[in-house]
């Protein structure tokens, strides 16, 4: 089958690789049909790590994944054809993390396309049944953004948003507009910001309240979501965080040091929330895409067949997209 | 009466002021019996103000107070001659922050000894009796601890400290100590932390597994509460805290911006949650006391008579005790 | 100014009460439009009494409201002539069950209709501005819903809902739908259950998921949320909660005793919460009106005037509505 | 090795059974010192089943298990030698309640001397390393009280009970004595009720405030936990439960259906949670153990050796005892 392999920044090839030989117990085989393309796959292309992670061997990119059932092994209760989307981290299920319900924080976890393990850019991967979630009603193409909305479901979920409650998400790329479905689904009343001025108007197609950044209604927010990761945005969501509210920081985009104002957290008394990934989010991420299907028409619109994945990247076209899915037949 | 009035800045005499002349209903009149010195008290005195609250007229100081029944309002269910502690900070009832129970965020609040509102170093005091607190079997001078042992209770709280987590308090000063005793009393396996080498022994004799600053086992902690107001202190804090657990910024020492490094936030699951005041404390802070009436035999035990305050501040003495109180006749 | 006043069990007449004379400061006076009929104002005509709340002297009957702001008193910074809705219990603010944001349970509280405590089925009303709430854009019978609608609010609230979760409410009367309304806001996916067809036939109208009475698929609920009262109801829903769910019993329905299954409740780790009126839920409501403007017509559309309530309510002719409205000129 | 087996009901013999052969990757195998006496065990012993647990084969009794580490599996990294408890449940560690952290209610749970299962009145066991919880500085016996201090750790945690709380716990055995030291470690001020005078006075001797049912001060409590099981309990407990409160239902005991007051509940706001076994609270158990080894000397004074099991449970004495302990050599 083939795959898209990094072979180490900025060399990706499409090449041939082993097809899985055979299905174990309790896991599925599932063909492989729309990769959404994240930044962290542009990252690892363009810079050859993240962080702490350095892609040092050949790695297959790819983590959000919507495919189709192939075979599954002895003791799955699940029916082959079905179009599902795959959870992309494994945790061990063993260590405190895993066993209090924090399963995102485990140390352990193979996360797909996260190096030394490889992603889904492929035709086939071999995966637990318990990490394969049915998404019945759902092409492949909407099943895989199972994984981003997942992000924004846990962002909401861990910020306690609660009907009625004025959010703020800052940053309107895909992640922001995900989170803001994600807030206004637990009831929340939602202004999106941006400083580009496109994405604002892409919000505002979509029916969010959606504003240039700094800009919009004068009032506070219960919770503020920052999905930009910019300094700037982060210390003005800070300023528009109400007494006793909270400003969550979603994602990796928050590089190193920045600046926070502690005595401002004392005396309002506010949080401020790191969030990393996320845990038993699936089937509400689903549910979520369910309901949402015709505003999430525009996130599966753009699709590249996986052969033309390589010239695509290199051309930096994908940035005028607020998703590009790789196909594979 | 006489009473510790803060004239301005450095300027602080002990004069005559009226004594209350009636008890309206729903209320009691305390005959201020010990009222401990508390670092804003220190503050306004020496620089006039903390913040944005700036002593413009002659003020009472003083808000930690320990008091005896002298007189009940009609309708009013409280002993005649009990000891009492009294919650300083009088909320609106009405706002959003009062209706949620997070009244310490009350932006009406008249709090003892915040410009422009009287503290109560002085004879007695009139209190709406739902914010005075009995405190059977405490002497006035340890019912006045239960005003900074609520900052501790509230700290805690807010921190969803379970039994048997590990936590780290920094600082070890009075609010610290008495911070790691409730956090103790929640359950925790608790270290203190400071640089100073005397409070590290002070917090060891009470019992305390303390260190001096970045010392002590290499592990890392469920939760880290700052006390300390310092930066480099805090940073460190944030380095020791585990993944998925919080950062406790307590009190207004926390002067201005800080840098945090958002990267580690996000990355690692942590929150970093400031601490304003206290809500709904007392009842609990002074069941805390009474079990821990021993130990805190050396909060105590320095007192000086109201007429001494203004030559003991003027001295610098106050420094080397855990805490002074001011007592009244 | 004429008003709905019920002399004593099934002596309800229109009558001629004194206008209010002034406008408090902190208060508004409210022109009456629009009062929901619940299933207490029927209680109080037909047997004169809820419990141990009787009906000693004339009441007037109504607590869910909506109107138009005709007066506003000092202090009070709302707009002359804005449609409200009016939170029907002012607590004290002072007990401790204020103090802590749960004021629903304030043993003080003065609710509209709830003897010996006037209600709102006549002309004017003075309220403090607290719990006046702004309903931009509704209209008073819209606004009259946020009373009922606070009671599903709150439900799911104290259900702790979750995006994805399923939710299944029992008895699909006002407070059944309005509950699943509340439930389907908070991301639940929501089954309806009653025994009445016709009842059944309407929540599917309304584009629910709606069975009758055990019937539906065959599955476990992460919450039931039961709004009939009915014992066979109850005991069934416990069957259907999963192991860690929760079973939330709404309103007074249920009537003494029941059968609990204690060793279920136990071998399968489930709670069983009863839910007695809500707390700061109007702004929530409100908004959840907002959004459902269009299934809610059903809700507002059977309308009556406030001179023919008495005939109205002798002839019995109001059970076939899921609601009807009393409107005051 | 030798083993306590319960062939069937009332038939329990010493006999030998083969020795674990193997340590595999990630166990290890410990030497059983010291094993709790449990209610379960006597219930098997004495009726073959506990609800739906039928003894069908011969079944090694026995689940509260202090021992030495005798050896380490591959990648397991901890001192042989040392004093450890074990966990005697093993979660599958994929299901959505172990992914969430409630692993408690895994249904394939397999868990010392539950059919068909067996426990640890034996020489050796083989046991997963996670579950495997270093006891430093406790002795053997002391170590297997980890187990039923789980259930008060476990129950408390999820009756969040917090500082200063009102908590009465309803039965003074085992259980309850141990709910209570939980309860009072995480700052509770607790009251212990039973019928038993010479329970009550055992409670009073460790230093609780306990008291004849029925009886002791009149006020509510915030939080009610029954250790019981007895309805009568359960039912005056409920009625002590102050408005807003939470009753708590430990363990088996409670059987069949019992009377709830469903009026009750839902117009006080309570709830009545069920606690099915623990999750995640050895090293917090361990902690409690720690701090309170004074107190739980009388819970281990009393021993018997392996081979004198049947004799002794045959006889009934071992209900003249607050706890038994099996020793092993």
């Amino acid at each position: 089958m083939k795959a898209a392999v990094l072979r180490k920044m900025q060399d990706l090839v499409i090449e041939e690789v082993p097809e899985p030989s055979s299905t174990p117990p309790g896991h599925v085989k599932v063909a492989v049909k729309a990769v959404g393309i994240c930044g962290s796959d542009v990252h690892y292309y363009k810079e050859g790590a993240i962080g702490s992670f350095v892609v040092r061997e050949p790695m297959i990119l790819g983590h959000e994944v919507g495919g189709i059932i192939e075979e599954i092994g002895e003791g799955v209760d699940l029916p082959v054809g079905a179009v599902v989307a795959l959870e992309p981290g494994i945790p061990c299920g063993k260590c405190q993390h895993c066993r209090t319900g924090e399963y995102n924080l485990c140390p352990e976890v193979r996360f797909f396309a996260t190096p030394p393990v490889d992603g889904v850019m492929t035709g086939y991967v071999v995966h637990p049944a318990e990490y394969t979630f049915l998404a019945d009603g759902l092409t492949p193409e909407e099943a895989s953004l199972a994984e981003p909305m997942s992000v924004g479901v846990y962002a909401c979920r861990e910020a306690s948003i609660h009907l009625g409650q004025r959010v703020a998400v800052l940053g309107a790329g895909p992640i922001g507009i995900l989170t803001a479905m994600a807030a206004y689904a637990e009831g929340a009343i939602v202004s999106l910001f941006d400083v580009r001025k496109k994405r604002v108007e892409f919000a505002c197609s979509l029916g969010f309240s959606a504003w240039p950044f700094r800009q919009g209604p004068d009032l506070k927010y219960d919770r503020v979501i920052d999905c930009s990761g910019n300094r700037d945005a982060i210390q003005w969501g800070q300023s528009v965080v109400r007494p006793g509210g909270k400003l969550i920081l979603v994602g990796m985009g928050a590089k190193g040091s920045m600046l926070i104002d502690g005595l401002d957290l004392a005396s309002r008394g506010i949080s401020v929330q790191g969030i990393f990934r996320y845990s038993n989010t699936f089937p509400a991420a689903i549910e979520l895409i369910r309901r949402h299907r015709g505003k999430l028409a525009a996130f599966t619109e753009k699709r590249i067949p996986l052969d033309e994945l390589p010239t695509y990247l290199a051309s930096n076209e994908y940035l005028g997209y607020i998703k590009t899915i790789v196909t594979v037949d």
